[in-house]
Formats: structure tokens, sequence, C-alpha cells
């Protein structure tokens, strides 16, 4: 870390969420934790005595007035979170208390910590590196396992180490070129030109693979864009209920979840996805219902996948007919639901499945969203998508736009740092292509020396307490 | 206490309030609650064999699979909050991370916490008394200054000590009765009468005291009303944003805090008050306006301070003669306010100010609430008058529904034992009178032994994870 890493502020914040709860926990941090957790806290033992990793009952006064009974726990820098001392007050959870608590800390000489703050310190002190702590708002943020999973990936070093790797290697032969441009009136090559491309090669389809990842890992955050396409009464809405009803315990669950009425949000397996009602598609000369049409197109075009839903008791060679209109492209996965299966006998509705597949090229499933029928094997279809394009990328998914923006920047300075090995150009100029994709690739991990306003926008982003 | 304290049962819940924050706690508590927790926590050390009142960092993992980073606090009981071995796991504060700890110790025989639960254990261990363990819901519970003491006062003994220990000398007295009645032939009096007499008309005099307290109590927890009373464009909501103004700030730091547009609320001094604005008064001959004049009067009666407000340009005989038309009771604050008072000169301000007072025997106060003028004044008289009356219970104020029945009740068994000792009854039947007014107290601390449904309703009010 090149930034001067010992703040002598001490910062204090709530650290639970705002609002009632059993316990609430005020975090201080900082050199002066100890003494100024000691000025309103009566225990046993003082704190600044206290060992570290320990735990303290006693009473929390504000100028001789009592205010709760509380524990204290202690942790002592660098064994911190923060790397510094850390103080955490676990008090009763009321609003009044909490507000309190802070307050006195305050009143002794602690300053508020600005969002993010407490793992901000935790970056400049090493305890973390910054691809890393951004992760951890991420984590907080995260409401299912797909989301989960991405934040923790990134939290556990995920691309950073292998970043971190391939940039020691560009490290090492940015010296040697440096060191032939010392020696540049020799004429001598110590940086060999060859394995510089293999390494600019193996760069490249690593940042392009990061690039293409964050696609997939902004869907995986925000949700899987399900398109559903259908007549109206084709049983939409039904097959929305029919998947949504297995997971509403889940859903309900979770504080401040809502249902939005045009956008499903439902998760399955722990990936969520985003179910977008399209409007019914069909030829019209009607001005108005062409525009929700032409709305329904756009929709369908930002979709991951679609479900095209028929009514399996119309003509299938309608329904084929149908299908082909509309305008799906390469990379969208298309799934024919015919539902209504309930209502023809068993063999006929495979028979039709079959026929519309093989005419299609596509998946089709017969299903009853009424009855719930085949909604199981539905469910599995979705999923195999998602996990067989997760596979890819080998659990490296980028999922941050300040990381997708550094990355981009990288590959434009690969690309030229390729096209000067190509022409041959002069270590000088390929001495500067380098130490700019070296400063790009620094700033996902924080490496490079950043700058305090960039720094403050990552961490602003945070909540506070964090 | 009677009842069974060993629950076999571990059980777990939420701590913290619900939502995203930077640290959640999942409490474990019961015999099984370290066995519990080494099944899905990493660290250095076993929990089973970590000392009391330490942390420990470390991975948590549902069947191999990472979940979180995290640090456990371990309290061996009996030297925790529930008197049980208590786990408290703090993770990141996200609520997907949350949720999936609450599930891996339920997968591993937790039962989930119902309402309270926590707390009754701590109760039924005889770590807090019935009382106390119910002003902990108050603690959580409370905005203000005025609610906290109170919980407070409550939680740390408060009057469930001195109802102790009369109930105590009440016991002693039944103790000697029920001699008399073994040694009834004899015709011998163990129990001195007129002692007797002295100790119930102390336990009346005190338990009063308290009945009466209920309704301070009541008003302090949710608001004192104060009623604004006035012609229209007198300046009420100009003086209730002039009061409001320095507070706001605060009120805005606690979230979920709404403003109502028909009632106030204003903490001045840390106690709550509820301003309720009230239509003119003036006689008339509308329907209408008669009904709102009377929902006007109505709203008067439940108010306990009155501010009566007045135009200081009007000619002041009116102004009396209007004030001289309002039903007062004679438990009643009431403050004049003459506002506007900075479009007159100073000298006549005062002098209209005295005359009033004078003419109405009431305190009357120039203000003027576009400028703030006398703000600080008016905010003194209002918090005198609830200090005033707060002093004369010292301290020992009722909150509590439950507790002011069982005051009543004990009240009415007292009346009867004053009315048999008056009427020289025999022993047996004073003897039962003792023994109802004796279990009506012992309700409020839970002395004697409780039902299990009533401690499951006293408890079911808490909130989960405490």
């Amino acid at each position: 870390m090149k930034l001067n890493a010992t703040d002598p502020q001490t910062i204090v914040a709530l650290s639970t969420p705002q609002g009632e709860g059993a316990i609430g926990v005020v975090r201080l941090s900082g050199a002066n934790a100890f003494a100024i957790a000691d000025q309103i806290f009566k225990g046993k033992q003082k704190i600044v005595e206290q060992a570290t990793h320990t735990l303290q009952f006693g009473k929390m006064a504000d100028e001789g007035q009592f205010i709760d009974e509380v524990v204290v726990a202690v942790f002592k820098g660098p064994r911190s979170y923060t790397g510094e001392d850390v103080v955490e007050i676990s008090s009763h959870g009321s609003p009044y208390i909490l507000r309190k608590v802070v307050e006195c800390c305050l009143a002794k000489g602690a300053e508020p910590a600005k969002p993010g703050e407490f793992t901000m310190r935790a970056f400049l002190n090493g305890k973390l590196d910054l691809s890393q702590a951004e992760s951890v708002a991420d984590i907080i943020a995260s409401e299912n396992k797909a989301q989960h999973d991405l934040a923790l990936q990134q939290m556990r070093g995920g691309y950073s180490d292998s970043i971190a790797a391939l940039r020691n290697e560009l490290i090492e032969f940015a010296a040697l070129i440096e060191l032939e441009l010392d020696f540049s009136e020799e004429d001598v090559e110590f940086a060999n030109r060859e394995k510089f491309q293999v390494l600019i090669q193996k760069l490249r389809s690593k940042v392009a693979a990061l690039i293409q990842s964050f696609a997939l890992g902004n869907v995986l955050k925000n949700g899987i864009p399900v398109a559903i396409v259908g007549e109206p009464n084709v049983g939409k809405s039904t097959l929305l209920n029919s998947l949504l009803q297995e997971e509403k315990a889940i859903v309900s669950n979770i504080a401040g979840t809502t249902r939005d009425f045009i956008e499903d949000t439902i998760t399955i397996d722990g990936i969520l996805f985003r179910f977008i009602d399209t409007a019914g598609i069909r030829e019209t000369n009607d001005q108005l219902e062409a525009i929700g049409i032409d709305r329904s197109f756009q929709k369908m075009k930002s979709a991951k996948m679609i479900l095209f839903m028929a009514d399996i008791e119309n003509d299938y060679q309608n329904i084929v007919a149908e299908f082909k209109k509309l305008p799906f492209t390469p990379e969208q996965e298309v799934i024919i639901l015919l539902n209504k299966s309930d209502k023809v006998v068993d063999c006929n509705a495979y028979d039709i499945e079959e026929a519309i597949s093989t005419l299609t090229g596509r998946s089709a499933l017969e299903i009853s969203a009424y009855q719930g029928r085949n909604m199981d094997t539905l469910k599995e279809m979705l999923v195999k998508v998602v996990l067989k394009e997760k596979m890819q990328y080998q659990g490296q998914i980028v999922t941050n736009a300040r990381h997708l923006a550094a990355l981009k920047d990288t590959m434009k300075h690969l690309d030229q740092i390729e096209r000067g090995l190509h022409e041959n150009i002069s270590g000088e100029f390929l001495s500067i292509d380098i130490k700019m994709a070296l400063h790009s690739l620094g700033q996902i991990t924080g490496a490079i020396e950043m700058d305090k306003d960039i720094l403050g926008t990552i961490f602003g982003k945070f909540c506070i307490g964090k």
C-alpha cells in the first residue's frame, strides 16, 4: 500500500441495521478506540487492559448517567477487521440507546465514520486488496445464493489473484525493457520478444474472458432477464404464479422484498430470474397496438432467455408459424412451452411436443401451469442454461462496473503493445504502453497508488458502519 | 422460580434488525449451543473448548460450502444473558448470509426461538424477575430519554424491589395467621392486629401511588397529549414548525419516524409531546361546524396540557372572554400563548401578557412563533409540568398495563383485608384475602407460579431474537 494508512482519527458508527432489535452493535476503530470506550464503559476491568478477542459485561454511562448494560468486544490491531484497535459495543437494540452510545463516543473525541470507512481502513492497512474490499458491499447486499457466491468469490481473491500473477509477470518484462533502455547504446535485448508475445496473449485472453463474463455477472447480480412471449390467455400469469408458489416462503422471509407487477423476480436454485411479461405479438393495423408490440420486441431483445408460450390445443402448425415470426438473436436461449396439457390426453401432448421441437429446432415442453405439471423440468432447464454459461468462466466472473472499465482500458493497452511488438517499435514506446497496462490492471486490486477521491467514491457506496 | 427452567431445546434466531447492515448477529442458546455451532464453524479452536467471554474468528460453512467469515462470541452458562450456554455469531449483515446461518443451525438440531424466548429463559433461570424481563421489550422500543428512563428504572429493579419487600412482610403475617389457625382451639393471637393494620396501610398507599402513576407512565410512554386551541390563522402550525425545527435533525435520525399531519410529536428535553391541533372554537349555527367544535372539545378533554393561542393584536378583553368560554378540567395545565408579539412594541407585549395572566389566573406568555421568540421559555414551561408530576412518584412509575391490572386486583384484596380487620373477622377469612393479595402482587414480579400460557402472552409481545 502506498497510501498513509495511519489515520490518527478514531471513527465510530452503528454497524447493525437501523430499527428495533434484540441487539445493536456500535463499532469504534482507531488508535484511541480503547481510551474512548473506557471513558463511557465501566466493567470489572479497563478495556485498555483487556486481552484481545475477549468480551466483558458492564455498564455504559454518559457523565455518570446510566445508559444500558452492554457487552464490549475487544480486538487489538492488527488482529481486527480494520487492522486497528477495535471495540464493538453490543447494547439493547433500541434506537435511543444506540444513538446515545454513538453520541457519547463522539463526545469523547471519536469522528463519525463515513460510509465504508472501516473497510477502507482495512484496505489501507493491507487486510484486503481493493477488489476484495469492494466485494464486501456486494456480500452485504446479496439476497440469494448466486449473488452471494459471486461476491464471495471476489472477496476470497477470485480473479484478483490471477490478475496479480499476470501483472507480476508483466512487471518483470517492464523491468527488463527498462534495462534495455539503460543500455540502449549497446543495442541489446534483455526482454525476449517471443516470450513477451506469449505473455501478452495470455493476458489478452484472460482479460477478454473477464470482460465477457461481465454480461453474465451483471445479470446474475440483478436477475437473469427471461421474456415470456405469447398471446393473452395463454396462461402467462398462471405460469408465474406456479413458479412463484414454492418460492414464496423464501421470498417473504426477506424484509423489504416487493413484487413488481410487471416484472416478477423468482429465485430458483439460488439464482435470481427476472420474468418480463410481454404483450401478445401479432400482426395489426391498430397503431396503439403496434406500439405495444414494438415494446415487446424491445424487451425480448434485452432478455437472456425467452419462453415462448402457446396453447397446446391450438393447431401445432399455427404455433410453429407464429414462433417463426419472432425475432430471436442466436445468443438467446429459447424454450417453447405448450401450456394447458391437462386438457389433452398424455400421448397427444408428447406427440405435439416432439413435432414442434423437430419443426423449430428448439426445446419444447408440454406443461400445465394450472396443475403445476412439468414445472420442475422447466426450472431445471432454466437453471441449466445459467450454470452452463457460468462454467465457462471457471467461477471468475466480473460484476463490478469499475473493474469492467479498468479491464477494457487494459485491453486497449494490450492491443497497443501487441501492435507495437508486431511493428517492432522501440523499447521506449513499448515501455510506455506496458506502464499504462500495468496502471489499468493495478486499479482493480489497488496495487497502484490510488487517488483519495477515487477511494472516496468507491467506499462511498457502502453503508455506514462497514 | 417454580417452573422447570431446564428446557432441553437449543434455540436460535437473528438478534439484530432485519435488513442490510455491516454486521448481523445470530444467537444460539441452550445445552447444545456449542455442539451445534461447532458443526458449522471452523476456527483455530473448537467452540466447546473455547473459554467463556472470548471471541474467535473463523469460517462458517454449510456441509463444506463456505458461507462467510464470521466472529463467534462464547458465553458459558450461567454467565450469559439467558443463563444457558450462548454462542453469538457475527457475520456480514447480508439477508442471504444471515438466513443461511440460521438455517444451518436449524439443520443441526436447533429450534427457531419464539418471540422473547431468550428473555423468558433469562427469567426462568432467575437472571431477571418478571417485571424486569418485561421492561426489556420497552427498552428496545424506547425512542427518547423519558421512555428509556422509565424502562430502565423498571429493568433495574424499580418498584418491583419495594413490592417484593412489602410482599415479604405480608407473607410473614400470613404465616402467623396460619399458625393461629393451627392453634385455633386455644384462641391465641400470634399476629398483632395493630401492626398488621399499619402494614396494610403502608401497602395500600404504595399500591395507590403506583396505580396513580400509571396515567403519567402511560403518557410518558406514548407522548404527553398537548391540545393547541385557537382560531384559524392564529399561528398554530407556525408554532409547531418552530418547536419542531431544532429537533428535526434528531427526529430524522430515527429510521421510520413519520410525521402525522394532524398530530405532531416533538421530543423536548427527552420527553415526547404529542401536539393535537384542534379546530377553532366559536359559537355557530352551522351544524357541520358545530360537529367540528364538538370534536375539538373532546380532544381537549383527553389532553394533559392545553395551549390556548391568541393573536396579541386582538383586544385583550376579547381574548379573556374567549378563554373563559373554554371547558378546562382542574387537572389540566393551561398556558395562554399571545402570538405575533413581533408585530407590537415590546413594552405593550409585556403589559398585555401581565393583564391577561391576572385576569385569567393562568400563565400567559407572549411569543412570536414566526421569529422563534420565547420558544425556549415555552419549552421549559412544558417540560417543567411533566417533571413536577414525575417527582411526586420518586421515579417509581408504572407503564405496564398488566402490572396496573395486578395492582388494581391487589388493591381490591387490601380493601377486603382492611374491612375484615375493622369488622374483626376470623383469621380463616383473613387468611384467604391475604393469599389473594399475595397472588396479585406476585404476578408483577413473577414470584408466584405463572401459567405457561400467561408467560407465552407476556413474552409473545417481544421481537424474535430477544
